[in-house]
C-alpha cells in the first residue's frame, strides 16, 4: 500500500517569517526515500482554531500527518492538546518521561526544571511515545480511522534526531515498495541548456524519472525509480545516471555527493595532497566550507584572509609594488597570494581569490564580479577571470567566486581542461 | 480594512525537500510589516489538480493570496494556466514583456532566447503586470470577487526583488493603518529565562505584544503595535522596549539589528578601531561573517586559518614548545594566536579562537565543545574557556563559538563584564 503524508508546522514565528520552515523541507527528503509520497506542507500559527481546521483538511487527503512544533512548555504550545480534540483522545501524564525530563535538566542543563516543563510529559492516551534525548520535548504518535498522526519538536536539531530515530521506525512499519533516487551533482552549465540536452529523458519517462532542481550557482538533477527490492530499483537507475554523464560530460561533478568542495577534499585524500587558501573577497568562505567537513585537518591547513593590502603585503609576501601597479584586483597579485599561501602555510597547493564583491566597484573601476583566482602547485602557479553573481548582490559574488575555486581545483586535480 | 494573506508556494522540489520554502519567511516578514496577517502557508507541487484545490481553500480564508514559484519557461511550470482556470481568466501573449525577456537573454545572458521561454511572456487578460528586470519570469496580479491574486516567480533572489519592487506597491494601496514591530536580540541567556522574566508582558499584553523566538544560540523577542499611523504605534512600543532591556540588562546586544557581527562592526567604526582573526576550529567562519556586511574593509584587516599546528606556529609565530606543552587547545596556545596575528595584520583588535569542533575530541583526550577564545589589543590579552554545541554537533560547536567570540568582542568594546 502506498502512502501519503502531509506536514503541518505550527508556530506564529513562522507566519511571521522569523525563520524559514527547514523541518518540513529534511522531513520531505527523508520521505521521499520511504517511499511515502509528500501532496502538501501546510504552516498555522499556535493557533488552536486554525490548526483544527488544517487538520481537518489534511486527514481528508493523507493518510499519514507529520507535525512538527508547538510541543515546548510555554503557553501557546498547543499542538498535543488540538490533535488530542480533533481525534477525540484524552491527554495523560507519563511519570517516566516526567522523570526524563527532569533529569536532563539537571545533567544537561544544571538546573532544576520550571515547573511549566511538566505538560511536556502530558500525552495521548495509547500512543507510541517518542522520547527525546536531545531536548525536553518528547514526540508521539497514534492512529486513528486509519491515518497516522506523528508529533514532533519543531527545533531544526531535536526535528531531525526525532525524525531520524524515532518516525523513521514507525513509519517503516507501513510501507512497503521502496523508491530509491539519486542525486547528479552539475556545476558550470545553466539548466536550460542541460534540459536542452536531456529533454528526451525528462519528459518520457515515467518510472525511473529525472528531474532538475536549480540550486544556488549551479543544478541538481535527481534519478528516482520505484521498485519491489532496492537492487531492482538500482538496476533501473543504473543506465540512466550513465545517460546524463555521457550527455554532460565533465560538468557532472559527482553522484549524492553533497558540495564541490566534499569532492575535492575526497580528491585531495585520494592523492594525498594538501590545500591551504588566500582569500580577499571571499573572506574566508573556502577555509570555513573546507573546514565544516569533519577531518578537515589532514588535507586543508589552513589560509590567510587578506582583506587589505597591508596583510596580502606583509603575510603573504605580495611586493608592494605589485599592488600598487596591477592593483589588488589583477592577474598578478592572484598569482602572488596564492604562492605566498603555499609557501608559508607549507600545503601542496594553495588557492587564492581576488575580487570585487560590492556593493561597489573598486578604485581602479574594477566591475562588481570580477574575480581572479589563481592556483599554486609545485608546478608553478595558474590563474583564470571569472565574472561572479551576474550583478544578483555581494552574497551571490562571493558564494560563485568560491564554487568557482572548488571547480578550478577538481579539474585540476582531474586533469580536466581548466 | 484589514487583509489576511494566504501564501502558496508551487514546486515538487519543495515537497521533495530539495529546497526549503524561504521565500514564504521572506515575505511573511515583509507582510507583517504591512499590517498584513499571514494564516497559512501552503505548498503543493507542480500539479496543476492539487494547486487547484489549494486555490479553492485559500480563497475562502483569504483575501490576498501569492503564489510563489511556477513561472518559468519548462513544461511543469503551470501556476498562471491553473489560477486563471480557477478565477476564469484567459492568458494573452504580452508583446513587450516578450520583447524584456529577449533582450534579456541577448544582454544578460549572451544568447538567443531560447523558443519555451515564449510562454513566460503569456499573462492574464487585464492583469497588473509585474516586469522582471532580474530574471525572465514576469509576475502579475488581478484582483477576482475581493480576493487579490499575486504570482511571483519562485528563485529566491527575483523573488524578493520583485516582492520588494512590485508587490509591495501593489499591497501598499489595498491596506491602511500599520503593524510596527522591532525586534529585540538577546544573546546569553535562554529562553526560559527571558520567559520567566517577562512573563508577564508576555502573556498580559494584547496590543502592543511581546513575544520570544529561539533562534540559533540566541533568543529574538518581537515586540509589535498595531496603530492609526507608524507614530502611535512607537510611542506605544517605546516603553515596552525600555521594559524588556531594565529586565534583561547587557544581554540585550541590539534592536533592529541582524546579528552580533554587526553590533561588533558598528561598535569598531564608532571607535575608529580594526580587527582581525585568527581561527582554528571555526576555520574561517568569523572572517566569513564579519566580510559578509558590505564596507568590511574599513574594520576587518583580514585574520588566518590556523587549522594545523604548523600554521599556527609558521604564521602566527606560536612558540612549537607552547604547542608542544600545552596543546593547540589552550589558554596560552589561544593568548599567542592573539597575538601573533593581531601583530601581522597591523591590526587594534585582534580574537583567536582554539577548540575542538568534533566530532571526535583532540588527541589530548579535550573534549568536544572546548573551546579558549582569546582578545589581545594595545592592553595585553585576556582569554575565556566556553563550552559550546551542548553536544549537538560540529556546526553547532562553530556557530556557538563565533557567536561567543563576536560577544566578548562586544562586550570588551562596551567595557561590560567579561
Amino acid at each position: 500500500m502506498s502512502h501519503t503524508a502531509e506536514l503541518i508546522a505550527v508556530g506564529t514565528e513562522l507566519l511571521l517569517g522569523n525563520i524559514a520552515n527547514t523541518d518540513a523541507q529534511m522531513i520531505s527528503e527523508k520521505l521521499s526515500a520511504l517511499g511515502i509520497t509528500v501532496h502538501y506542507h501546510t504552516v498555522v500559527g499556535d493557533n488552536p482554531q486554525r490548526l483544527a481546521e488544517a487538520l481537518e483538511i489534511a486527514r481528508r487527503r493523507a493518510d499519514i500527518i507529520i507535525t512538527t512544533g508547538g510541543l515546548g512548555p510555554t503557553y501557546d504550545d498547543l499542538t498535543k492538546q488540538t490533535i488530542c480534540k480533533a481525534f477525540h483522545r484524552e491527554l495523560e501524564l507519563h511519570e517516566d518521561i516526567l522523570d526524563t525530563i527532569r533529569t536532563w535538566f539537571e545533567t544537561k542543563m544544571q538546573k532544576k526544571m520550571p515547573e511549566n516543563n511538566t505538560q511536556q510529559a502530558m500525552l495521548p492516551v495509547n500512543c507510541t511515545v517518542f522520547d527525546n534525548p536531545v531536548g525536553t520535548a518528547p514526540g508521539c504518535a497514534f492512529e486513528e480511522d486509519g491515518v497516522h498522526v506523528l508529533m514532533l519538536p519543531g527545533p531544526p536539531f531535536e526535528c531531525r534526531y526525532m525524525f531520524e530515530n524515532r518516525a523513521v521506525p514507525y513509519l517503516l512499519r507501513l510501507t512497503d515498495g521502496v523508491i530509491v533516487s539519486h542525486e547528479i551533482r552539475v556545476y558550470g552549465m545553466g539548466e536550460s541548456s542541460v534540459e536542452e540536452k536531456l529533454h528526451e529523458p525528462m519528459t518520457r519517462l515515467t518510472n525511473p524519472t529525472l528531474a532538475p532542481y536549480a540550486k544556488t550557482n549551479e543544478v541538481m538533477l535527481r534519478a528516482t525509480a520505484k521498485a519491489e527490492t532496492r537492487e531492482a530499483a538500482e538496476t533501473m537507475l543504473e543506465p540512466l545516471i550513465r545517460q546524463v554523464q555521457d550527455e554532460l560530460g565533465d560538468v557532472v561533478y559527482g553522484v549524492d555527493v553533497e558540495s564541490l568542495e566534499e569532492v575535492v577534499s575526497a580528491l585531495l585524500r585520494e592523492r594525498n595532497l594538501t590545500l591551504s587558501a588566500a582569500e580577499s573577497c571571499t573572506g574566508g568562505l573556502i577555509a570555513k566550507r573546507m573546514t565544516d567537513l569533519p577531518g578537515a585537518s589532514a588535507i586543508f591547513r589552513g589560509g590567510v584572509v587578506s582583506y587589505t593590502n597591508g596583510v596580502k603585503a606583509q603575510v603573504l609576501g605580495v611586493p608592494e609594488t605589485l599592488l600598487e601597479e596591477s592593483g589588488a584586483v589583477s592577474e598578478p597579485v592572484a598569482c602572488a597570494m596564492a604562492e605566498g599561501c603555499r609557501r608559508i602555510c607549507g600545503s601542496d597547493l594553495a588557492v587564492a581569490i581576488t575580487g570585487v564583491a560590492g556593493p561597489d566597484s573598486d578604485e581602479r573601476g574594477t566591475p562588481v564580479g570580477t574575480v581572479y583566482i589563481a592556483l599554486a602547485s609545485e608546478n608553478g602557479v595558474i590563474c583564470r577571470l571569472y565574472s561572479c553573481g551576474r550583478g544578483r548582490g555581494r552574497g551571490r559574488v562571493r558564494t560563485s567566486a568560491a564554487q568557482n575555486a572548488f571547480d578550478l581545483i577538481r579539474r585540476f586535480l582531474l586533469d580536466l581542461p581548466l
